[in-house]
């Protein structure tokens, strides 16, 4: 049975304050905690019911496992149908940038993206194209946020995020830098380099004005229709695929 | 001051059981009011603070419009912060198909998708790719739902919906079908022609089977991580860039 202390202690990892003060996040799903297991994310405990235990059979030994019954666990749950698995894991703290292997890459560079739904869907699409990091600017909806986790559906497990001032940050990269603008070139006609920054920007806002002053390449998804914008999930997703086409037939 | 009676009537458009009964569906927000007033839908009723009144010049003098207070637009709003505006709009009947225009077209056919948020994305990003028509299965999530509609951001207000048995549409439209499959021939090897039905299958179980029994191409997004899935609005999304992509760049 779980105290009262320790199910205001989970619970109160949902909160940002306390997620910053204890270093840890939530995850649940089997799936998901399974894949933060198999990850380079240290486990710091895994709260599970008899029923779901019974089917996990791989739970590696050295994991800290505590079974509780099913009522206590709908009570650290924030899920409307819990899963019976819970893992609390430790926020990685941002090593130094390893500047060599980022500048290798794409990534991505979020300014300001506020809504959790959308962050979590960037990590899921930008992982399935094979990006590796993502670098959010400080005012970027918190990544630990148990929303975004479960948007991401394990994907977080596989990408590194870092919280960071985005200005110095991308005038140190010394990367090429690509922004999502209303204006630009069409990303159809741009030709990506092997490397680079991909910026998007807030939902309302767009990529602010000191970071748009940096951008090598302003480039533009072209609009057929009448809609005013696209959400930037979907702004981002075209960004990712669009890469992966111009890489996978050979063009960069 | 609005009675009892007319704000239960209001909030009971929040289920589809009464949108269906009185073929009526909610609209909020000036902006989507706007975009609705000026489409071909049928605008039954305008419901307006006095503040928002005063910020709407250009409101047709034959729409019926309802001046309340603020505290009885709270009671009919359904959103968090209202803006001061709603409608109630028709829910188009559904005429026969044009099959000479939708032959013309690519068009999207969606396989019960279920989460409201997901069918709004993919109404406003196919919106802005300029597809016109979307055909949706009789379990796909009802496209007049306050969610959805909110999702769309206006652009529900340029696309026709409409709810049919797919597999006999499907066999009688004679066109070419694509279907988003995790096996296939990867999308950007797929060359495809200037007409034809994109096919999205459902969050948890895909396409059904028996609608991909009458696939013609099965097509695939290349996954470069190892990420399980895509959320069915990020699949879409690739496949209207992509089509869009072969047309501006002429290859088809």
């Amino acid at each position: 049975m779980l105290s009262k202390a320790q199910i205001s202690f989970i619970t109160s990892l949902q909160h940002k304050k306390f997620r910053k003060q204890h270093g840890l996040f939530i995850v649940e799903g089997i799936k998901s905690v399974l894949e933060f297991i198999h990850s380079a994310y240290v486990i710091d405990t895994v709260y599970t019911t008899a029923e779901t235990l019974t089917k996990m059979s791989n739970l590696p030994h050295k994991i800290k496992c505590i079974t509780t019954s099913e009522s206590d666990f709908k009570k650290i749950s924030s899920l409307t149908s819990p899963q019976g698995i819970l893992a609390l894991i430790k926020i990685p703290t941002d090593d130094a940038v390893n500047w060599e292997e980022i500048r290798q890459q794409h990534i991505i560079a979020l300014d300001n993206i506020q809504d959790p739904g959308n962050l979590g869907t960037i990590i899921r699409t930008a992982e399935w194209f094979g990006i590796k990091h993502i670098f959010c600017s400080i005012g970027t909806v918190d990544a630990y946020n148990t929303k975004v986790v479960q948007a991401t559906m394990g994907s977080l497990s596989r990408v590194q995020l870092h919280y960071t001032d985005l200005i110095p940050f991308i005038k140190q990269s010394k990367m090429t830098l690509y922004g999502a603008l209303l204006e630009g070139k069409s990303i159809y006609q741009t030709n990506f380099q092997k490397t680079g920054v991909i910026i998007m920007g807030n939902e309302g806002n767009g990529i602010s004005k000191e970071i748009i002053e940096q951008i090598n390449h302003a480039v533009t998804i072209p609009r057929i229709g009448e809609a005013e914008s696209l959400n930037v999930a979907v702004a981002t997703t075209i960004f990712c695929s669009e890469i992966a086409r111009q890489k996978l037939t050979n063009n960069i």
